[in-house]
């Protein structure tokens, strides 16, 4: 008998796939990251001297961005000046032996860099190709810039997102890049498996516009029906009741009660059961209509007591509530934490860890409770990178 | 010579692979669209009499729910009441036939029914089974129930997401469920792609809540280092100038100006190149720091003429910028339609289309042009179904 520990063995999904990943700022990055927790190798190509836009994004601690750090980690950096020949006969290397190469620049960049899919495909059919851009790769606006905000203004969800009468604002997290590197993933993920089928890779060209109208499915359906768009939803659920945000003693939180079963319930536990038969009250549309002098009667309970009395009483009952947290406070959720979602990247400089949010994706061949590595400094694995293109050509 | 078109034969990168899908309302059946649109073939498991809780979900056309018509179209429908001897028979030949099962009930629930992952894999070693919840399979909350608000809300983009010193807002587009739902589809087309290797299936456990996390790069790097969480943003970049909304004669627009470079053109393309050089303004912490200087002096400009005037001069020189467009002005942007990002669906009764997101992720492999098939009646595709179960078992 020994005490040393069981150690599993995991062994990631991409554990055998390399990036070669020429983007920079959030979508492409964001996108690599994804798939480096899947287990895949990503080569960070970065501009010599400067590096990827985001290294120069506060905040920073001696000098290192942490922003940056949080989505670069786990990646390896190589500094390339792709109109070098020393540098593009590296690359040029590092094409024959990875299996994807990614990149955000506006399209026709890679072509005029000779570096085009119609070039790529020809020399390394194997090669997987993933581009995502602001507009995408067709269209009259194919070779417009964007940012996270132009197309969260232009794709509609800005217009949906704030209160009524009032200017539409922007969400507060990065959709607009986040979710264009998320179906950049999933188109990445099904060209490696067809690749298993066929012997041949294929490019996924994806839009930042684009992928704004495909995550509003609700304001779609109704302005398709109805012709009239949705307004800014506010802090409620536009058509359940009650199913928004309440004042309590010490702070903000939601209550949603999906069906009248759930409202009753909600009745009883808050000591008001007679309001669940009020004809104002007795349906979803009723509630609606009234969904004002809801939220005031609610309140006038609610205001009584602090959150957590609230959230432990109604949480008991199985009725769907939550606090209004902060970042901080969601950082510290001990659900949270129990599901390795809050990681400490370790500094350059040997520092105290950079905070990230850990892989949400939960499998059973990925250790989901690894340490990431430090984000590369740039250039930094050059002389790895190196060895391992040699070791591979072997 | 004649005149028909060359017609070229497109086989997705799932054509061969079946999801049995458990799920209901958004996060799952979100997931199993994004791969219906990769070419899976989805059969959609539902409650015999009711169906899935969206059929009952506003807007109605002849009692069809737009809403379920959007997110359930090209897939098949059979009614399973999986507490019924007969009902659990041809569930578990599909199981044996089927490359993913999903799933989006409590944890437990499956395994009540005698279908938890434990079972399965040992009866089905090549299946792969996905769960999304609200809060994941592990965890002290794990059992909680969840809708998109209250992650919203738990998760912290709803304190991101508004007005300072106003209430915060949820996100207008449901990225509660529908984050989640990518994060899931992310682990189940890795899981097929290990799956070519090893002939093994495994478990992807996928928490609304933790998905919240994963997309708060910004907030959480600046928390982490500051220990202070950012405030609702507003409509504007937290650290970025100009890099807002702002009014014109007739309506929002946004102009993101990233750099000093872009800025000087500004300046220069509105009138006021002297701004430029202002001490005021004259680097990106200046303009911060006098931002809401920067937006009147801005406005004085911008509000003499209409925006379109503005998109044109500005798009023109470079500088991303956009309309703030409401969701019926999205639907009808020209760049969306020409990237086939609306798409029509067949009404049930033969009666006006329903609209609906295309498909973002446009790959070589996938017809982008094709018309999706009609979302099913429930139980429509029964015969069907146990036609292909026979012919897969012959």
């Amino acid at each position: 008998m020994t005490d040393t520990p069981i150690e599993q063995t995991y062994r990631p999904p991409l554990c055998d796939i390399t990036i070669l990943d020429l983007t920079h700022v959030l979508a492409g990055p964001y996108c690599s990251m994804i798939l480096s927790d899947l287990g895949a190798k990503v080569i960070k190509v970065e501009q010599p001297g400067t590096g990827d836009d985001t290294r120069h994004f506060p905040p920073f601690r001696d000098g290192h961005s942490a922003y940056f750090a949080t989505i670069n980690r786990d990646k390896e950096s190589i500094a390339l000046n792709l109109k070098d020949d020393g540098d593009r006969a590296v690359f040029e290397r590092l094409l024959a032996q990875v299996d994807v190469v990614m990149e955000n620049y506006r399209p026709g960049v890679m072509e005029r860099l000779g570096y085009g899919w119609d070039d790529l495909s020809e020399r390394h059919p194997h090669l997987i190709y993933g581009a995502v851009s602001g507009f995408g790769h067709t269209g009259p606006d194919a070779l417009r810039p964007a940012y996270d905000m132009v197309v969260q203004a232009r794709g509609g969800v800005m217009s949906i997102t704030g209160e009524k009468n009032r200017e539409p604002v922007r969400v507060g997290a990065s959709v607009g890049d986040i979710v264009a590197g998320m179906f950049l993933g999933h188109g990445l993920l099904a060209a490696l498996y067809q690749r298993e089928k066929t012997g041949e890779g294929q490019k996924v060209d994806v839009a930042m516009l684009d992928s704004q109208l495909a995550i509003m499915e609700h304001a779609i359906a109704i302005t398709g029906e109805t012709g009239i768009p949705p307004e800014p939803s506010g802090a409620r659920h536009p058509s359940i009741a009650p199913f928004e945000t309440y004042h309590t003693a010490d702070g903000l939180m939601v209550i949603a009660c999906g069906n009248d079963v759930l409202f009753a319930k909600l009745c009883e536990v808050i000591g008001k059961p007679q309001w669940a038969t009020l004809p104002e009250f007795a349906d979803n549309l009723s509630r609606c209509q009234n969904v004002m002098l809801l939220r005031r009667r609610i309140e006038t309970v609610t205001l009584a007591h602090p959150r957590e009395f609230w959230l432990n009483l109604l949480a008991a009952e199985g009725i769907p509530c939550a606090p209004i947290q902060n970042v901080a406070e969601a950082m510290e959720d001990p659900q949270i934490l129990a599901r390795n979602m809050v990681k400490h990247l370790p500094a350059p400089d040997g520092g105290a860890p950079f905070a990230a949010a850990g892989n949400p994706i939960k499998m059973d061949s990925i250790d989901d409770a690894r340490q990431p590595q430090a984000a590369p400094l740039l250039d930094e694995n050059r002389v790895a990178i190196l060895d391992w293109l040699v070791q591979r050509e072997a």
